[in-house]
Parts: C-alpha cells; structure tokens; sequence
C-alpha cells in the first residue's frame, strides 16, 4: 500500500480532491439513475476529511447519529429523479406518456427466456436445510456450482475451488464488506475514472472508505487498493491481456489489493470484441491480492434476484468476508434456483447467451445508427448495456451545471439518462444511455433524446476525448 | 441519551465491563451453537476501549485491516463447536450416531406444512418487476402485506402504516443498519442480561456500537437506546404490558432509542401466556424512538429463507436504514412468496399457527418432563423454542471453565447445546435447551444428555437464582 503525497499538509480537512459525492445515490435500482437528482439550488456536498469526515457533518435530523445522516442523505439526495420516475413510469397500455427510463443499466431483453427457466418444475425444490440456517458462505453445492461456472466461462487455466467462493446478496454489499475488511476507516482505493459511481456509496456507506480517482490531484489518504471493472463501466471498454496483466503488476509492486468487478463478462456480445477474465491468467502477479467479483445482475438480466459472488484463494479475506455474510445473506431458496440455473450449461450456451447477445446486438445498432444519424460522437464496444454519449455540443457552456440542465430537459420530455458527473467524467456533456431495453419502448425513449436534442440544439465545441 | 458515569476515567482504555465478546459467534446458524467453541488454551478476547478498540488489535493476518482481523475472529472462534456439529451431523439413516443440535433455535417441527403450503402454485410468480431493481424499502406489496399483517397479529389500535415498514434480509442485518444510523461509533445500547448474545456481532461488526448489560458494571460509554426481546431470548419471559410501559418510560426520560425484538412473538404456544406487542400498547410513550423488528426465521421456522422487517414511525431512521438496505436487500421472487404467505389468514390460523403451537407444547411437555425426572431445575413460560437450564449442580466448582468442560462433555456425547456465558448470563452452570425439534431426534438428544448428566452427577450448591 501507498499513502499519496499530501501537497498541503498542514490543511486539517483535506479535500478528497475530485471524488465529489453528489449524486452518486438512487433508493432504487443501480444507485446511478437517480444521480442528477440534487435541486439545482441544493448546496452540494463534499465529504471531507480522511479521519473522521461524518465529524464535519451537522446531523440534519435529532434522530440520527452524524454517519446516519450521511447514510440518510445519499437516499434523499437521490429523490427528484427516481421518484419523478416512478411516479410516472412508462407504460404501453396504461400510461404511454410515462417516463422511459434509460439510466439504469439493466438488461430487459430476455425476460421471456428467463421466465420460461425459472419456472420450470426443478426450480422449486424444498428441503429442510434451505429453510435453516446456512453456512453463511453460501452452500456447498452452490459453492460447488459457481466454481464450475466460473473455471468454465473464465476459461480458468485450472480448476477454480469452491473454498475460494463466497457467496451473497449481490456485488454492492461485496464492495462493502471487502472495503470494511482490508481497510481501516478512511483509507482509500484507486479507481480509474469515469467509474460506475455507485462504488462511492458501496464502500463508504458501512466501510468508511473513500475511492481515489486514477486521474489524481487527490491526497493525504493511504491508498490500500484499486477497483477493476472489466468489462468496463460506463466506457464499456474490454482490457487486453497485456492491460490487465500491467495493472496487476502495478498492483503487486505496491501491495495492493485488487478487487476485479467482472459483472458484465458474458454480456460481451461483439464477438470481434476478445474478452479475458482476470482468471483466465496463467498467472497471477499476487493471487493472495486478487478478488473477483461476479453476480447475475448483468449478465442474467436478474438485478432484483440479489445474488452475487467472490472468488479469492486469500482465505483470510474469504473468511473475513464471510463473517459479514451474516447481514448479506440470501435465501436458501434462492441458492437452490441459482445452483439449478448456473449448472444447466445447455441452456446457457444454446439458449440464452446466443439469443441474449443477438437481441443486445440488435438494440446496440439500432441506437448507435440513431446517434449516428443525430451526428452524436459516441463510445461502445460492444461490451454491456449501454452507450457512452457525448452531448457536449448541446451545453451552451462546458459547466456540470449545463449538463444537469440538459439531463433535466431530457426528464421533462419523458426520458431519464445517466449524466456523466455520476461517474466522474471530467468533460461536463457526456451521458451514458442503455440501449439493453425491449424495442417500443427504445424507439419512443430516443424519439423523445431526438426531440430534446434538435429542438436543443447547439454549435459543437470540440472533437470528442473523453 | 446519557453517559454511563466513570468509576476510573483516568484510565483511556475503560473495560467494556461484562460484556465479554468470547462465544458470540457463529459460522452457521444463530450465531450461539458454537459459542462454546473457544478452545480451552486460547487466550479469551476482550475488546476494551471505547474509542477505537479495533486499534488494540494486532492484526492476525497481513492482508487484513485491524476491524478484519476482529471480524475474521468472531467467525474463526465459532469453528471448534461448529466444525465439529457440522462434520458430524446427525442424520436418521445415515448417520444414526451423529451429533444431535439442541443448541440453535429453529423450529423444525413444521417443515411438512411450510413445505406445502411455499410448494403451492401461487408461489412462483415471475413478473419483469421481481427480477429488477427493487425499491430498496421492499417492494410496496409486501410492505401493505407487513403492515396488515402486524396490524392484525400485533392487535395494534390502528391500522398499522406501509409507510413506516422496511423490509430486509433478517433481523441481524437490522440491527446492524440501526446501531449504525443511531449511534456514532463506541456509543452504546442497554441490554437486560442474559441476552440473545449473538446481537453483540450484529450492532459491532459494522456499525462499531457496544452493548452494556442490564446489571450495569460497565463505565464511561455513551448509551444511546436500549434494547428489548420480548418474548425474552433465553429466558423465555413475556413482558407484560406494565412491564412494556415502564421500560418505554423509562427510555423515554432518558431520550433513549428502543429497539425491540418481537420475533418470537407468534411462537407463544401456552394459552395461559398472555402475549402483548408493544405495538399493541394504546399510545407509545415516544413514538418516534420506538423500533419494532420481526421475521419469519422463528414464527415461520425459515431462518434459512432470510426475511426481516422493521416498524419504526421514525421517517428519518426508516429513510437511513432503507439506504443501507442496498446491502441487505432479498430476492423479488422471495418477497412475492412472503407477501403470498403473510397475506394468507386462513392457513396461518386454522392451519399453521394451531398446528405449530400444539406441536411445540407437546415437544416442550416432553423434554420438561424428562428434566424433571432428572431433577433439573429450569426456566421456562410458554414461549419461544428453548428452555434455561440450571445444570449448576453438576460443575464442580462454579467457573466458566467448568461450564465449558461440561458442555464439552455433551458435545463429546454428541448432543450439542448452548451455555450461559454466551448470553452473559452471571452464574456458571445455566444451559440453553431447544426443545422444537422432531420427537426422534429429541429423544435421542435427551437421551445423551441424561447419560452425560447421570455420569457426573454432582451434589447440589444452591437453588437456582438466574
């Protein structure tokens, strides 16, 4: 580990540089498309302080200890956009004039598939023992089945064992736990930026630890870690080999942990596009500092079924992990239907990943040709659920407070994005938008980005560079 | 809230009193069956210090921060008891002289009900929504379901409010969110002793809150709330509504928080126990600090199926506790099968609840009966899953020690149980029995525990007091 240097040490609070807080919440779904929620007049909050920054804190309610208030805050925060959302949600036959919601970065494509799975007859099996008390790791034959899965499509040099997994409610409270067990309060890790801003909550919320961007200026925090996420979110860039294999060493050299998000691995689904999984490395710089992070969110279209998993051969972090696995637990039920479903390769690679990456694919160049046709700069690689957009050209100015308004015009005309502050972009004007999304409701969703955009529009500043 | 006063506060690193945290661990179950897993050599664990007493720790493992290291410990500690258990698991036909568990407390006697009645084809709905982003408070459905189902089960004076209910993965996952969002780090919560010790973990492993015993030795940390179980953990009391009140009152001068633990409270299978919620009380003497929690791990004997639920009109703690939910949260498909369940009255009345209660009165009459044959004094009124045994008279000398070797002793005749000091109890010698397992496996268990008892009798020190 490494404590980046402090330019102004003898500044008490110093400010945690760039990780701005604001918006990085949402009481619903992936804690990003309520981002743009704060009221414009809303004083913006920065947590500061590497020691103790709840100290810096007025409790707002007489209730609530001064980190309850925080934990209180990230939710309210997240208010105006979701609760606008929901209060108004779209739908074809009740309410055609809702709100179609391109922020949350969910798969709705294959609900039919996976319908038509889980409710076949060997999914509801009850036994005494899923109606006990589990081992809190997760059950055996759960462990068994997700290492098999894992060793099959990580392409695993060797076999992966199940000692190595635990598993729980999903990957926010992974990053939790994993940031309370191998850090002390306030220590940080690195994370290349823009990142799936959610990560900001996951590890501050119960853990007290802070993320430190990769573009730094900032300082004073003892960095124990950095934060992969491959495919990455939102550039929906894939790293080589070569690129994972420089970031691990650099890791090595340090001493820092890795904890590798792999959430979107079989949502690949340009087969141009070669991905590689950390475990498919011949060779590990530091395998005792490697965590790999997988659930069936993304690439099973399933985020409200909570089920997530690690894979680290260091078993006093598995241990560590699962001793928090008390208050991340889930059914055991549930354990059985994902056992069932991970197990059953032919459905997985006959059924679902094909039909699941051909629909991805289809919606992908759909909306690439409409942006396309908009003359709208865009990244993508044919990796996840969404489009990384630069709008730029439509800010009157190059300000964050532009870019709010302009995610505010797009929720006023009926469609929620993801605004590119939520994940720390630099550059104010770049959204990311889910294409992940069955066809009537993409097609209204980007008549109704078109209709802000042309009625909008601005004179193009600059090439794209983000 | 107020400060404990400080008999020595000179000292910087004041003794967290009694609360001793050896035992209160588990890497299975309630957290109790393996709290008298320590081993014998191994030199006991006391975290002092109310400020930071992660830093009195010399981590155990490199790879860990000082908290991991306590975390990993809790679980480590459990091993021994558990390992054990688990290695060597009873089983009728295949392994007839494996360890029978009296030590956790579930309910196994209604399996064949649960089973049918969660095997019904109203269980498996599968809509787009459950297999989304849920709203984090629990899906609204079960949040009307909760409140109708608590406002008729808890007699309360008026309709209970969705508004104010927040559903999660457990009860251990709720007090640790409250202990997080209503205390600061080091403060603590009242406990009457002895206690469910497991809760120790819960409000510690994250949230960093203590518990101070009722029979207060315990100095110079900041109390915030107090805490009720009611039917009583393991005592198996009842509260009677004047009791109820004087404790609210009491909490209320002195502007504590309460939390109170109801998830026994519709497994009251002696008619002559007059059971009363406090949400059943006319008027709460301070409304906005009065925190109510069920499950259905007991009253539904499926502690493995991870569904628990706060009642708090406290909007500012329901609005904290539901931002932590994010990491508690429990499958869609689960909710569904809990509203389906809680919102059917018919079978929870004329089936189940009759069904249950005359099946643990008849296992409670049974092992009673056989302790009284032995001559053993015991507490128990009616409720709950377990009976406080008095086996004093056959320590030799009365230590916690010789509570140990006793209870290892059982463990080597292959019955587990619970022992006292792992619910802080002050004496030596008191056992926890659950007596709400199947009758073969109970017999077998009292079997062993009548060879081990009549094999080293003792002479009787004194009546029993606890």
């Amino acid at each position: 580990m490494f404590t980046l240097p402090q330019k102004d040490s003898g500044t008490p609070t110093t400010s945690l540089g760039s990780v701005s807080q604001q918006g990085l919440h949402g009481n619903h779904g992936d804690g990003l498309e309520g981002e743009c929620s704060r009221k414009p007049d809303q004083k913006p909050l920065k947590l500061y302080g590497v020691g103790d920054p709840t100290a810096m804190f007025s409790s707002d309610s007489p209730y609530l200890s001064s980190r309850g208030s925080v934990i209180k805050w990230f939710w309210d925060s997240a208010e105006e956009g979701y609760r606008t959302y929901h209060m108004d949600e779209y739908d074809e036959d009740k309410n055609p004039s809702g709100i179609i919601n391109l922020g949350t970065s969910e798969n709705k494509l294959c609900f039919d598939l996976l319908s038509r799975r889980l409710s076949q007859s060997d999914m509801l099996r009850l036994e005494p023992s899923l109606l006990q008390y589990p081992d809190w790791r997760g059950h055996l034959f759960l462990r068994e089945e997700v290492a098999r899965f894992l060793s099959f499509y990580c392409r695993s040099p060797a076999p992966l064992k199940p000692e190595n997994v635990v598993v729980l409610n999903g990957c926010a409270s992974l990053f939790s736990a994993l940031a309370t067990v191998l850090c002390e309060a306030g220590e940080a890790f690195l994370i290349p930026a823009p990142y799936y801003g959610a990560i900001t909550q996951h590890v501050y919320l119960y853990g007290n630890v802070r993320l430190v961007c990769v573009y730094l200026d900032s300082e004073g925090v003892k960095v124990k870690g950095l934060i992969l996420i491959n495919p990455q979110n939102p550039l929906g860039d894939v790293y080589s080999p070569g690129e994972l294999q420089e970031y691990l060493e650099f890791a090595k050299r340090h001493e820092l942990h890795v904890m590798v998000d792999e959430v979107y691995m079989l949502s690949v689904f340009e087969e141009s596009v070669g991905y590689h999984s950390v475990l498919s490395l011949e060779r590990l710089p530091d395998p005792q500092r490697t965590h790999v992070m997988w659930a069936t969110s993304k690439d099973f279209g399933m985020s409200g079924l909570r089920f997530g998993t690690l894979y680290t051969e260091n078993q006093d972090v598995a241990t560590a992990v699962s001793s928090l696995c008390r208050y991340h637990g889930l059914s055991g039920l549930v354990q059985y239907q994902m056992a069932q479903l991970l197990r059953d390769r032919d459905w997985i690679n006959q059924v679902y990943l094909p039909e699941n990456h051909a629909r991805l694919k289809a919606a992908h160049i759909y909306v690439s040709e409409e942006l396309r046709a908009l003359g709208i700069p865009f990244l993508s690689r044919g990796a996840g659920f969404f489009i990384w957009v630069d709008l730029r050209k439509y800010l009157p100015a190059a300000t964050f407070e532009e870019e709010m308004l302009l995610w505010r015009r797009f929720l006023d005309n009926k469609v929620l994005l993801s605004f590119g502050q939520a994940f720390e972009c630099k550059e104010p004007g770049w959204f990311r938008l889910v294409f992940s999304d069955k066809t009537h409701r993409l097609h209204l969703g980007m008549q109704r980005v078109r209709r802000v955009l042309e009625g909008k529009s601005q004179v193009a500043e600059d090439a794209p560079s983000c």
